[in-house]
């Protein structure tokens, strides 16, 4: 099925397709990595698909002391929408219930952008007129504004907006065509922590992999999207299977990033780093899932992807 | 403010006020432990409060293949839910989301109780007509329903439902009252850790523990919660501040849990646990939150909690 | 059961005890009276409560077009929300969903307020860069801003932003205990009649009339609401029933307004019409709703609202 | 820009390209025909798309008591949905918020078909234990369950469940292109009409006219759906504009039905309805949106619908 190949694996000559969507950054700190992470961890839950979620979220970093604006430990948070509107529901649904609500943390902006998504200007209602704001300058010297907004543990302190971005991409995906289970999950593993690696992308599903990949529609009882049985391992006797025989199993992984140029380069980080361990790890093929090109405006050619990161 | 001590500490003579929710389980089975919690923490995140988030989520335990019906090493997931409809919805997409698109899980039944919800059952459309149903006798000789759903890593193995319990219970919690952030944190750790020990009992906050105290209402601009005052540090000053003049910060604790008699043990064990070590790291006081007694209708007086757990 | 009396029919001396709650208003306008009726209905559909809809909403007032911004018919339409944010969410899902969707309406801020809700400057991304600004004084001398959206049959007009007021209120209700359904049926329908007509209030429910009234939690199953079997007919031989042996049905009105003012106005217009017409259609008392008077922090006592409406 | 032509009428040779989704139906009965509409308008309402609204609604039929199971006025309400379980959540939200809660309304099943759909069988525990079942054999000797749930007014009345068809469809369309709005409106809304005669299809949008269409994606801002600027007369000079120079207006319909055959008649008598007003009325051409036809599994073509309603 495959016309290149990379590390000796088969990778097919297709593209993903992806799409706009409207994308934020926060930073959350606290004062230790461990209760950051707690909060992170709980606010990017649940956030696997902007049509069952609302949104797809995930961890892009740990942040030091030295890459915070306070200070102390914090992590940096994406967050993807349908549209900006909807997106900032989300988000300030996601910082009410789970950083506001956790001891000890504060709410930075996490990118910078055309748009202004209002945070601590929003949540400040909850401090019932006790919120107070507060202008600083940050390390560049651009004045910033600031609530500090009462809750029991002190202050809740947190920066009067965060930015949306122009140009995110939601969708971005390689799919990896494996005999094994083990084997194939962690040759998933592998490349997602190499697009991970990538500053400003997400892999919004569980451990970063996905396994129950659909297709628009269905063939009975008014499903839009169903299971993709063209690559379902049991359907493969089946008419219509894209599977050759000797494939057992197909994870794929989704890419969610702040720009397309941040989509292409952990697709390209998670295309390199799952070819090199695929020899050893009974890889199949690589391949890219599409709607045939018309529906998103994104489209991740492999062909393109197979030159080496930071080669260009 | 206290007319109760224990270890002690003084413990206010009040009660926390708890609702009627609806309440469930599942099981969430996988190859190794490491991916069963991954998607078992994706499935529980945002999931704080039933208004904000639609449910309330947390993992009950941890199981090992001996404990599981496959035979894996497992998760038992509890969630609770406004009304047993809300409940039905919140879990078909919280398993659609993190547990049907994770490879390697599969999905069980995690309680029994008089109400059937759909699980597999469900989900099986997603299947596209070609999900088979399966018998089978579980451990006990009853026989029970799965579907199989084909996926990409092979079959989703889902249990067709699950139950709901009759007399789950959202609310319990607990008030410290300590001087400084960090010791008084330790002592939240060491509730928490205390009450999620008690079977059949979760704590929905970021790491069990929540710093965003709220009163009905507020002074103004349309509130139906906001901060509770009374109970921030930084609004001693003020009249009405509930707070003793060493009271330095407030952290609570939220429980929620299958039974009334488990939300009872669970915060029996934090309030015993938390003032055993409550004299080396400053607590002042321990208390309770609630509405006057005539919204919910659970009420835990601290003052029945004093006895040791297992001790009646 | 009751202390009171007017015109004739027993009032119980008790309160509707209501809540704190966002609000806004705008206005809608279109070519002809019919269309901005049809625009309004769908947009207010779907909005009796706020836990269950998201938001509470209603049709104010039928305008003239000497009472519009731009001299064409139009309607006067209320939204209410649990705290700031949820409410802004919901007005942009219902102007986005069912204004901007419908031919010829436009759309204006409908009330002054301390709290600025974005409108067409959140709706303007619809039109993808091609939405243009535009300044234009009121009939106040007021400069207000407005975006012009393309669509496909012209432009959307509309506003900027709307307001949030302070101090606005839901809740406020009376019970009507009557004799028979159509004879009640009718009490109620004048009375929501008379409620509609203060200004600044609506009547969230299908037709401004409730028939499920409920109490907080229930017997089992998990429910934080249940039927409120007190006020159940069907149930009155039972111990607890609040009903005189010859009330056969019993109907609520449920009122919202921008400010606690309005809602007493409209109780006290309600009472008075449902009274007036209470000794020719068998009305058995009249009463009001609350949960103890610890929860919302407006109570309305009917003792207040005896005296005739403007009488103050 | 068209080959084909109907009553006079250009007729662009392309194709509308609808979904498969989820359909139900239910009939609410009242006392009156009157309070039949005031409870199906409300539940009907905010229903104007599945992303934004979480459902599709309108009204089918009004329906004389010889029509209803229990000999009433009724209205029987169509309810589209995603996929099989989104449209169990929209059902029971809506009937739980604007029917349970209508004086005098009862709730049937309003369509046969293969996948049960809890309706009374759901809301019966709002009754809190106090409801009962009820068999009873419908006009045709089929014995059905029912559930009379006690409430203020007496017993809501719902069916146990009703059913989910397959093979509903969602999204049939037509486009008319008009001279002035005035004029071109008076043709959507005939075609709406004839559209909505045909058994089993509504048309959700305001009034069944939409003016705010859509293409996927936008040149900025993360939008995934922004205005279609191609259709806009307002942006009729830019290249890209599908607009002849004449039109100054368009107007969509768009139909959901039950089955593809039912979105088909009514996109045939829409079509014959408003070509035959077309000439007197300034109709420039009617055409159709599709997505290239890679998305949507059924295409309507209007060379296909040419011939009359009821002709084949």
């Amino acid at each position: 099925m495959a016309d290149l190949s990379l590390n000796g694996i088969p990778v097919e000559d297709t593209f993903a397709e992806a799409f706009d969507v409207a994308g934020t950054a926060i930073v959350v700190t606290n004062d230790t990595a461990k209760w950051a992470m707690i909060a992170a961890t709980v606010m990017t839950g649940f956030a696997t698909s902007v049509i069952g979620c609302g949104a797809e979220a995930g961890i892009d970093a740990e942040l030091s002391p030295e890459e915070t604006p306070d200070g102390r430990p914090g992590v940096r948070i994406l967050l993807f929408g349908f549209e900006p509107n909807g997106l900032k529901e989300q988000l300030l649904k996601r910082v009410g219930q789970c950083i506001l609500t956790c001891p000890g943390t504060a709410c930075y902006a996490g990118v910078e952008g055309p748009t202004k998504i209002k945070l601590g200007g929003a949540i400040r209602y909850f401090g019932d007129g006790f919120a107070v704001a507060k202008r600083l300058a940050d390390a560049q010297g651009r004045v910033r504004r600031y609530w500090r907004i009462p809750v029991m543990d002190g202050e809740f302190l947190c920066e009067d907006s965060t930015r949306a971005v122009d140009g995110a991409v939601g969708g971005g995906n390689l799919l990896f065509l494996g005999r094994k289970h083990a084997d194939t999950l962690k040759v998933a593993e592998i490349a997602v922590e190499a697009a991970r690696g990538v500053p400003g992308a997400i892999l919004p599903f569980p451990g970063g992999v996905v396994r129950s990949g659909s297709k628009v529609g269905g063939r009975t009882k008014g499903m839009m999207a169903s299971t993709n049985d063209a690559y379902c391992p049991t359907l493969k006797g089946r008419a219509g299977s894209a599977l050759p025989p000797e494939c057992g199993v197909v994870l794929e992984i989704v890419i969610d990033a702040l720009t397309s140029a941040g989509v292409a380069e952990s697709m390209r980080a998670a295309l390199h780093a799952a070819t090199e361990v695929g020899a050893s790890h009974g890889l199949v093929a690589v391949t890219a899932g599409n709607y045939g090109g018309n529906l998103g405006r994104h489209h991740y050619h492999l062909r393109d992807l197979l030159t080496k990161p930071g080669a260009a």
